[in-house]
C-alpha cells in the first residue's frame, strides 16, 4: 500500500540524488575542474542547488510530510519511521522559512564578499573588507528573523549547523572551558618548547602518498568504497555510502600537514561509510551534526592519532617510508614532535590545546556582532584583545588576525562553535570507549584500529541522523555533554608531556 | 523586452546545465568513483537525466518554441536565432516523440542486456546474449516506430545521431567504399608486412603520460581549460567551454595505445574547446553530429598523426620521453610501425584501411536485423561470411566476432556508421585544407600544428551545431559529402607505403 510515508522516502530519494550531484559538482570543483571553468560550475551547482530546493518547500512535500506525521504519530517514539518523518520535518522547516529571493540574496553577497575578502587578507586591509562584513551580518541577522529564534538570535543560525543547541548551552560549555584552557596554555608557555623537528624536512609526495592512504585503510577507511585525492582545504564529502571521498594536502617540507589532516579526514569519511546502508536517500543518512562529524576526525586525529601508541604503531612505517630519515628518532621523540603546543596566531594551524581558544575567540565575538553589541569597526581591536588575553601575543597585522578566515566572508556564521564542540564530544566519546575497551592502547600499539571502530560504529554511526546531537552523546556515553572528559584528557596528556605540576 | 526566444534561451541553459552535471556524473564513474558505487551512481544518473528530459518536453519548453518560430519566422534563413530555434525544435521533437515509458523500457533492457553481454562474450556464448539482442533490437524498432520514418527503418534511429542522414544515403556511400577498401585491403595482405616493432616494448607509464600530455599541447588541445585523465574505453567529455576531458589508456607493452588515443580524443576535445563560448548553453552549443565530431579525431589521429611529417616531429620527443629506446629507429621506420596494416577480428584495434571494413560490415548487418530480413539466429554466420568475403579471415569464436562491440547490448544500433562517416569527412576536410595551406606537411615537421587548427575553428568549430552535418560539409569543403578524397588518400597513402601496383 502506497502511504505518505513511503512516497516521501522516494521523494526524499530524489532529492537525495540530486544532492549527490551537487556533492559531486563540488568534489569535482576542488579536486579536477580547470579553474577557467568556475564561472559555469556555478551555474551547474546553482541550477541543482535550486532544482532540490524546489522539491523541498514544494506543497508535495508538506503534503506528504503531514501525511506521515499522521501515520506515524502512534508509532513509538522512538521508531525509525517516526524519527525520519521528525528530521524530514526539520529539513523542510529549515527550507521553507528562508525565502528563495533571500538565499539568492546570500550567494551573490557572499562570493562577492569573498573575493573581497581574499583581496582583504592580502593586502592586511580590515577596512577594505568592514563593509562587505556588515553586509554578510545583516544577511545573517535577516536569516535568523525568517528561522525565528526565541533566545538569542545566534540560536536560528547556530540550528542549522547543530540542532538542537543553544547559544546559552554552547556559552556554558565554553565558559566552562576556557579559564582551563587559558591556564594550560599559559602553563605550558611557561615550559621549555618540545622538539618537533622530526617532521620538518624534505618529504617526497609520492612516499606521503602512499604512507597516508596506508594509514588511513589501516584505521578503517575502505578505499573499495573511497578514495583520497589532493586539495587545496582539506575535506570529505560522500556522494553515497560506498563512494566516501577525502582529501589532504602534502607539504614537501613538513610531515604533519598531510599525515594529520589524512587521519582526520578520514575520521568524517568513516562516519560517512558507517551508517546504515539502508538509510541512504532517506532523511535519516548522514551524520547528526556537524559537531558530532568534528568528533569523529578529531578522535582519530588527536586523541588517536596524537597518543603514545600511535607513535609507536606509526614509526616503523614511517622509517619505511622515508629510508634514513627516522634513524635516530625514537617512538617517544616523534609523540612529542606531534604534540608541540604554542600560542599562535591562525587557527588552522593550531595544536590540540590552543585551536579551542581560537574558537572561542570566534564564538564570543561573532555573538556578539550578532547581538549588535560590538560594532564591525571595533571588530579588529576586540579581536586583538582577546589574542593578547587568552593566547598572551598580538597579532601583527589583521592578515594574522582577523582576516585569516574564510567562514564569515561566505556566511557561515553561527558555524565555528561545532569545531570545539567537536573535541568536547571527542574527549567524552573516548571517555566511554576507554571503559568499554580498556586495552586500547594495546590496540592502537599493534595497529589494531578495528575495535574503536566497532564502538564508533556502534555507538555513534549506526545512528545516522535519527537523534539529535544532544541525544546521540546521551546515547553513546550514558551521560550528557560535558566538557569535563575532554578537559581531562588535555590536562592528563599535556601536564605530563609538559612536566606540569597538577 | 521578455520574448519567447530570451525565454527560450533560459530555459536551454537550465537544460544544460543539468546535462554538464549528468556529463560529470559519468565522467567520474569511468574515471574516478569507487565501482561498489555504481548502483547508486545509475540512481543519480538516472534522476537527473528524467529532470532533464521532463524540462525538455514540458508544454512549456512547446510554448516557447512555437513563439521562438513566429519571432523568427522573418529572419534570414541563416541567422542564428532562426538556426537556433530550428535546433531546439528538432531536440524537442525527437525528446517528446518518445513515450517516458519507453526510454525507462529501453534503460532497463539495456543494463540487462549488457551485463549477459559482458558474461556472453566471456563465454563467447552467442546462444546466451541472442534473447537479450532480440529484446534490444525489438526496441530499436519500438522506438523508430515513435520517431518516424518515411524511408528505411533505420533512418529514424540514424538521425538521432546524424541528424537528416539517410539509410539510402549512407548505403550508397558505403557501397562506393566497400569494393575500394576490400580491394586495397587484398592487395596489402598480399605484400610482405610492415614492422612495427618499434612501437613494441616496455614503455613506463609515467613518461608515457608526460608525453601525450605535451602532444596534445602541442596540437593546440588547451589544458588551461581541460585535462587528460584515465579510463579503460577512452573518450571526451565537455562540461564547460573551460573544461573540456580527454582520457586515454596507457599499455605498457605498446606504445600506440595512448599516443593516438590521445590525439584521437584531442581532436574531439579541440572541436568542443572550438565552437563560439557565447553559444554555450544555447541548443547551438556542441558538435553538430557524431560524425562531424568523429572527422575532427580522426583527422588529428590518422590523417595528422600517422603521416610522415608527424612522424618526422615526434621522433626525437620519443628519444627524449624513452631515453636509448628509439636509437636505431628512423623517421622512416616509424611512420612505417604506425601504419601497418592488418586483416584482424578486432574493430578497436582495426588500422586505418580495415578499420571502415567493420563499421561496414556492422551498417548491413544491423540494417538487415532491424528491417527483418535477417534473424538474430543466422547472425554469426552472416557476420562470418562476411569477415571471410571483406577480410579474408575467419573468427574462431563469437568473443571475437559477432560479440564483441558493446553498441547493441546498449541500445545503440544505427550508430556504426557514424565511425566511417568521420573517416570519410575527414578526407574531405583535409582535401580542402591542403589546398587552402599548401605547407601544411612542413608545419608539421616543424609541430606548427596552429594553421591545422586554425583552419579546422574557421570551417568547422565555429559553426557548433547550427548546420546539418551535410550543409556544414559543402560549406566547410565547398562540396557535397562524398569518399572519393578520403578513398584517394587511402589508396595514394598505402601504395607508396606497400609498394602496390598503382
Amino acid at each position: 500500500m502506497t502511504t505518505s510515508l513511503s512516497e516521501l522516502k522516494v521523494r526524499s530519494k530524489r532529492i537525495a540524488d540530486i544532492s549527490a550531484a551537487l556533492g559531486l559538482l563540488e568534489w569535482d570543483q576542488e579536486t579536477c575542474m580547470p579553474p577557467a571553468a568556475s564561472a559555469a560550475r556555478g551555474d551547474q551547482r546553482g541550477a541543482l542547488a535550486e532544482i532540490a530546493h524546489e522539491m523541498l518547500v514544494a506543497p508535495e512535500t508538506l503534503r506528504l510530510l503531514e501525511g506521515a506525521e499522521r501515520e506515524t504519530a502512534s508509532l513509538p517514539e522512538d521508531s525509525n519511521d517516526r524519527r525520519l518523518t521528525a528530521v524530514a520535518r526539520r529539513d523542510y522547516d529549515h527550507a521553507v522559512k528562508v525565502p528563495a529571493e533571500l538565499v539568492a540574496e546570500i550567494s551573490r553577497a557572499s562570493s562577492i564578499t569573498h573575493e573581497v575578502w581574499a583581496r582583504a587578507r592580502e593586502a592586511s586591509d580590515f577596512e577594505l573588507f568592514a563593509p562587505h562584513l556588515e553586509t554578510m551580518f545583516g544577511l545573517a541577522r535577516r536569516m535568523a528573523d525568517c528561522l525565528g529564534y526565541s533566545g538569542h538570535v545566534y540560536d536560528a543560525l547556530l540550528d542549522l549547523y547543530e540542532p538542537g543547541a543553544t547559544h546559552a548551552a554552547i556559552r556554558t560549555l565554553f565558559t566552562e572551558l576556557r579559564p582551563r584552557l587559558v591556564e594550560l596554555t599559559h602553563a605550558i608557555s611557561a615550559r621549555p618548547p618540545v622538539d618537533d623537528s622530526p617532521l620538518h624536512g624534505s618529504f617526497p609526495v609520492d612516499a606521503q602518498r602512499a604512507l597516508t592512504l596506508s594509514v588511513v585503510a589501516a584505521l578503517g577507511f575502505d578505499l573499495a568504497r573511497g578514495r583520497q585525492d589532493e586539495a587545496a582545504h582539506p575535506f570529505c564529502a560522500g556522494f553515497s555510502h560506498n563512494d566516501v571521498r577525502i582529501t589532504t594536502r602534502f607539504s614537501t617540507a613538513y610531515l604533519g600537514q598531510a599525515l594529520w589532516s589524512s587521519m582526520h579526514e578520514a575520521g568524517h569519511g568513516m562516519y560517512d561509510q558507517g551508517w546504515p546502508a539502508d538509510w541512504e536517500g532517506t532523511p535519516l543518512g548522514g551524520g547528526a551534526s556537524l559537531g558530532i562529524h568534528e568528533s569523529q576526525s578529531r578522535l582519530w586525529e588527536n586523541v588517536v592519532g596524537r597518543s603514545r601508541p600511535f607513535c609507536r604503531w606509526l614509526l616503523p612505517k614511517l622509517k619505511q617510508a622515508f629510508p634514513d630519515r627516522f634513524n635516530a628518532t625514537g617512538a617517544e621523540a616523534l609523540y612529542r614532535a606531534a604534540n608541540r603546543v604554542v600560542p599562535s596566531f591562525i587557527r588552522v594551524e593550531a595544536d590540540e590545546v590552543t585551536y579551542n581558544l581560537h574558537i572561542l575567540l570566534r564564538f564570543e565575538l561573532e555573538s556578539e556582532l550578532l547581538a549588535g553589541t560590538l560594532a564591525i569597526k571595533d571588530l579588529p581591536d576586540a579581536w586583538n584583545d582577546r589574542m593578547e588575553q587568552y593566547f598572551g601575543i598580538h597579532p601583527r597585522s589583521a592578515a594574522e588576525g582577523v582576516l585569516q578566515d574564510v567562514h564569515w566572508s561566505e556566511g557561515l556564521i553561527g558555524y565555528f562553535p561545532t569545531y570545539t564542540l567537536g573535541n568536547i564530544v571527542s574527549g567524552q566519546l573516548w571517555d566511554a570507549l576507554t571503559r568499554d575497551i580498556p586495552a586500547v592502547d594495546a590496540h592502537i600499539e599493534n595497529g589494531n584500529f578495528a575495535p574503536i571502530l566497532a564502538w564508533q560504529n556502534s555507538h555513534v554511526h549506526q545512528y545516522g541522523r535519527k537523534y539529535l546531537p544532544g541525544e546521540l552523546v546521551q546515547l553513546a556515553t550514558g551521560k550528557p555533554l560535558s566538557s569535563e572528559p575532554y578537559v581531562a584528557y588535555l590536562v592528563g596528556k599535556y601536564s605530563e608531556l609538559y612536566d606540569l605540576p597538577r
